[in-house]
């Protein structure tokens, strides 16, 4: 895993993924008591910056086997990511979700041209189903963060991060990243080692599934006890990946970690000051430049905004914190 | 009026107003069974494309004159365009609005560093009001639309549709505009007219404050019979300007109406598969593209969604219509 890999991904996200901009605005400058600047991935393809790693993957496989078509687990980001990815490609992909996801997920996934094989999650084993659809069909196993092209489709947020940075000006600032396995925060970290070492990348998780934040504090990956529960669903996995974490390990920290209610409080603020809308796991880093700021160095911090996908009865809530 | 002043305009916001981008999404092509492109001007500095026509004309003021200020009367997406950009550009901003305005509006508005004069509607005459103001303290009166500087800015909107457009591959295109008194309509039909006669510019208004597409249908200035109690009140104008009617009826046309109703469903539509906050006046343009195809030509909309200044009431009123 290395920046030229994430560079290549660049190279193929090129006018395909979009390039998300930095916003500001002085209200958030206001609550924060410093420049923030937001990275709104949830205005990528699908909702989320889930596309750019599954457009990554898919775009590096040799053609033959990319013919065949790909699968995925997962009832979330990582899903429509890689199902738009596929159909965009012009190959089938197959994602495994359990039967009791939302239907409207399993709608949407559908939607986007992905064949959805449903499992029960009490008695059946995705792995094992996906084991076996993907040996008879030649299918490739796209992993949602655990994956060298994953993390280099990923880290292209990052050398977008560095080069717009740059060209506002800034020298020194935190970049705070929403973080789940750690895909999307060792890739941009490698990113900003390489394009912009001012930079540093700090994971923050919600309370309560903090691992990535345990594991960087004690040196060794850690796991959280609750695995399900939280709101930010999105960002919340058992532990840190074999391969993302010695990077995080080496380049980013130290971990912050936020409470729902500061998740949703972000929301309404992005709702109300920069018309975005968030999910409440891609509001986290958000969170933590607003209402963390005692945990945070320097004049300017850069927050990433990971996803917007988000059901209406949830983003009521958010709106609920602004009254 | 000519497209020198929008060039000359773009060259003055260049790196202070954002260049927006043109998002899609497949599920929105499916409602409209054609390809939509969506402007988001909600991403705009201060939620709505009306930065663009108070920086431009700001920036165009001879210094001395720009120094003693600016005064403005509106209670909505122009007092704060042109609050932030006088901000921005160090020199004070009147804004005038009436005392019965929302008061989070003038809250916004003061903390955008303009000085609220508040009137009474009832017993008060706001323009007297201004000319006082603006005789004592020799400020310089920023009309919201009939304003050639504020045309010019708005048109810079219009430059950035079409030399995407154009990197898009897009030939020929139905442009919707959310429409009010023209200022934005008129400046991006002058900015298409120069650099991409292909698109043809089509203003949407709320049913019952049709003006400007009925002043298109006679060829002459029509007005509102009504002139409050619309939920798109941002695009609620008596009538189109004297400066931006001859524009939109050389290049403009024909005009369409929507109801509240599909407005609040666009936006229900942005928050879900854009991700993105718009205003009900902001979104009848998408309502447009998204619900009237049958008035639309080509395989091609693009649609301005103009302002995202709406409350969390108003925003939970358009959640409802996913359920």
């Amino acid at each position: 895993m290395n920046i030229d890999m994430i560079r290549a991904a660049a190279g193929r996200l090129a006018g395909h993924a979009r390039h998300t901009p930095l916003l500001c605005s002085p209200f958030l400058d206001e609550i924060a008591g410093r420049r923030i600047l937001v990275k709104p991935e949830c205005l990528q393809h699908t909702g989320s910056f889930k596309f750019r790693g599954g457009w990554a993957a898919l775009s590096a496989l040799d053609p033959a086997k990319r013919e065949r078509g790909v699968i995925a687990f997962s009832s979330g980001n990582h899903a429509q990511g890689v199902a738009h990815a596929a159909r965009l490609h012009g190959v089938p992909a197959v994602i495994v979700m359990p039967s009791d996801a939302p239907a409207l997920k399993i709608a949407n996934t559908r939607a986007l041209g992905a064949e959805v094989v449903l499992y029960d999650r009490a008695t059946e084993s995705r792995e094992a189903i996906g084991d076996r659809l993907a040996a008879e069909r030649g299918l490739t196993l796209i992993r949602p963060y655990d994956e060298p092209q994953v993390i280099a489709g990923q880290g292209t947020c990052g050398l977008e991060i560095a080069s717009d940075a740059r060209l506002c000006g800034i020298e020194k600032a935190n970049v705070l990243v929403c973080c789940g396995g750690g895909g999307l925060t060792s890739g941009v970290a490698l990113a900003c080692e390489a394009d912009h070492p001012g930079l540093t990348v700090r994971p923050v998780e919600p309370q309560g599934f903090d691992d990535v934040k345990r594991s960087l504090e004690t040196g060794t990956i850690q796991t959280n006890e609750q695995r399900i529960g939280s709101i930010c669903d999105a960002i919340v996995t058992p532990a840190p990946g074999e391969l993302t974490f010695p990077i995080m390990a080496r380049l980013c920290g130290p971990g912050l970690a936020v409470s729902e209610d500061d998740c949703l409080r972000a929301m309404g603020v992005a709702f109300q000051r920069l018309k975005l809308v968030a999910e409440p796991g891609g509001a986290a880093a958000l969170a933590a430049a607003l209402f963390h700021g005692d945990q945070l160095s320097g004049d300017t911090v850069i927050a990433i905004i990971t996803g917007g996908n988000v059901d209406a009865a949830m983003f009521s809530k958010a709106l609920e914190t602004l009254s």
